[in-house]
């Protein structure tokens, strides 16, 4: 607990981390900064590399994940915790099993927080009202996916500072995209002007009521943009295809050099992986130095590892 | 091995833990006791904690498992052992070779320790003749499964103190059930009064042999008794069906607010888990104040800390 | 970087192990008595055992391997390492990916090495090539696996002293072995004879060329070794059916109590696991003391204790 500071504990309040909607643009910031400043300091032996020792957490991930959970594990081993991942699929814990069932068996085996990947959108937020430890939502459904949100804003104001007035364009899957969601709940937050973009029948116009322009014309996507996050084309969240073919898809969507050289001069591209390259992102694009892909998957790490240590070391998980 | 003191030297002389029938009466309490101590313990920098610093202990899961396996693995790190799982299904480890030489191998990467589950009735033993290190049944078959046994019984003395004559009933799929088996063998070396009940399909008359009462009547098996273990229904584990449906289960054996009202008034009741709601119990049942079902997978952490640390100091397992 | 002294800079320059081709008998020779003094300070608490403390590996799978990777895993821990273990066939991390982009990805994650297994030949090479971390090669198709061929000449030496003009036979699957591959090598560098022998279809002639000699005969191949090498017949990696059936092979190169006894008095047998009783080897040949198969298991972890220490702490790695 020493490694809480007073600042902390006024302005970080939360125990689980369940989705940036229901996040205050204070409370994002803070989670940066902090993420900021353990990546500032990574490989100094400074207390908060100790501040989760002794802690146990536990990864229950109901849908299949690689990427998110090595990253979680990785941020939690770095702060001293122990981790035990479990894989729904493989997992006999579930046999028949309610998930309430299953996370109060987690608690009872002793987790001090659990981060939760699982199919049905809520499902975080359900746990958080049944048990008492932290919990910390790794993707639930097309709902949110918080903490690839705050390691994309992490980013982006890492290469443009400030996000107030700029402009964002998230471009492909939006109506399947948790990772959308999240993100555009907090660059809204942030006063960014976000636009999203697509296929009609993945981009409805309904969308706008939300905050964002809508647009399917991706020349007036990312005539003005300041970044564009891209998605990845999701075939398994789809029930129906929504465009003609793949190569449809990037003919219309792609982003190629051509398109890239029509955007900003300064213009920064995000991708949350894995790519398909050919598809959503040329191959040449990936690679140039426009792509920010990579260092989204380090700085990933500093704020799972911010995440962690605020859910777990806040006041209301300390007394639970 | 300084946190090993004379008085375990003396009573606990076991390298390894194969069943609960082969353990007498002083073996179990000597258990029950440390893994009550190391409950009470639990957060302080005592060294029993760091006992099992530098050891390896492998879990050998050629049966699905993660609830057994996520409890020893827990356990294990509580001590400060390190773990590895390997698990049968998907392991190559297993190609064509047999179960000796798979052993065989563990140890000669330098197992400590191996937790071994196997579908075979007494393949923990035939391990134990084999390698020299300690080997723990975490379920063989439908022989025994000790730990779980170990912890319910923790749990049943925790809330009714001393088992002597206490009136403790098994419910369910006795005939299958390696639970049953060596709960019956410690709930009687204990002295308490033990009745297996079922469908006369799955629980024979020929058990009264082991010192049981049997009966196939709900009412006469929960009526005066103490605690109720309920069993899960294993339809894996059943080469045919032995009762019309789950739902005629259900109707005559499954545990609901009227069955419990007609029990007295202070009996707890358990089961090993995964829960099916509405099959052998009631919702609103597992959820009462009597169930003690987390409490159960609470202590057997402690239990299997417990296990571990005798057999793995135990006097024959460090002159190996 | 304390641990790594002057000598170890000298000699060591590798910041990869890619092969046993591209090594020179000196560096074979150093990574083996780096290893044989892991293996005799074992147990003590000298500052090598912390020497990756603070490192993560990351173990990159993907084919399936348990014995490999838990020895890699296991090697790991023993100097203080963190491990990951990411399996390839049921990662998401590799949905779609290339190869390079989830090398990418792992080095972004934070990896200080990467213990590779594929199926293509050359990958480890290649990822060497991108990444700025080590890249340990665990086995690549049917091209090299270095680790494996160090442990079994480890295991020679310890037994037959110097390997110069000592006769080594290896016996078996040679075509699709990937061990057989890295052992010729590393036999050749350190002066030994090498006879391949099996059947024609496995042991084409050619091979002489590689500075070996080729013999489909059976008595020939055994009778004035000092050492056989049995490798398994590995069905999985041959595209057609290369003998009439295993009882066959069995039959003409099974190694039994018959063939042993036609061999030198003092001759032993290795064999990389997991091991085909009845088929490459009798069972009373693998338990008799002439095997040392175990042995070759146990000093795995000595070598591949060796391979990271020297590979991680390297001139060239500190620097990237």
């Amino acid at each position: 607990m020493e490694a809480r500071n007073f600042l902390e504990s006024m302005i970080w309040q939360q125990k689980s981390l369940l989705s940036i909607e229901g996040l205050s643009s204070e409370e994002i910031l803070f989670i940066l900064d902090k993420a900021k400043s353990l990546k500032e300091s990574k490989g100094n032996e400074e207390p908060i590399f100790h501040s989760l020792r002794g802690k146990r957490i536990i990864n229950l991930f109901m849908e299949p994940s690689t990427r998110t959970r090595v990253a979680f594990e990785i941020a939690a081993k770095s702060l001293g915790a122990d981790t035990i991942s479990i894989s729904g699929e493989a997992s006999s814990l579930t046999k028949g099993e309610t998930l309430k069932d299953t996370a109060m068996n987690v608690q009872a085996l002793g987790a001090d927080a659990i981060v939760l990947r699982h199919s049905s959108p809520g499902s975080p937020l359900f746990l958080s009202r049944i048990v008492d430890v932290p919990i910390i939502n790794a993707g639930d459904g097309a709902h949110e996916h918080p903490s690839q949100a705050l390691l994309d804003i992490y980013t982006l104001r890492e290469k443009l500072g400030d996000l107030r007035d700029r402009k964002i364009t998230i471009l492909g899957d939006i109506l399947f995209s948790r990772v959308a969601r999240s993100n555009l709940w907090g660059l809204l937050k942030l006063g960014a002007k976000v636009t999203l973009a697509g296929p009609s029948t993945l981009v409805p116009r309904e969308f706008e009521k939300l905050g964002a322009r809508v647009t399917h014309d991706p020349s007036v996507a990312l005539k003005d943009a300041d970044a564009v996050m891209l998605l990845r084309i999701q075939h398994e969240r789809q029930q129906a295809s929504h465009f003609p073919s793949l190569a449809e898809y990037a003919n219309v969507f792609g982003l190629d050099s051509k398109v890239l050289s029509a955007m900003k001069r300064n213009a920064i591209i995000l991708h949350p992986g894995p790519l398909n390259r050919g598809v959503e992102i040329e191959s040449e694009v990936a690679d140039s130095g426009r792509a920010v892909i990579l260092q989204q998957v380090a700085n990933g790490i500093a704020v799972r590892m911010a995440i962690l240590h605020l859910c777990i070391t806040s006041e209301k998980s300390s007394h639970s």
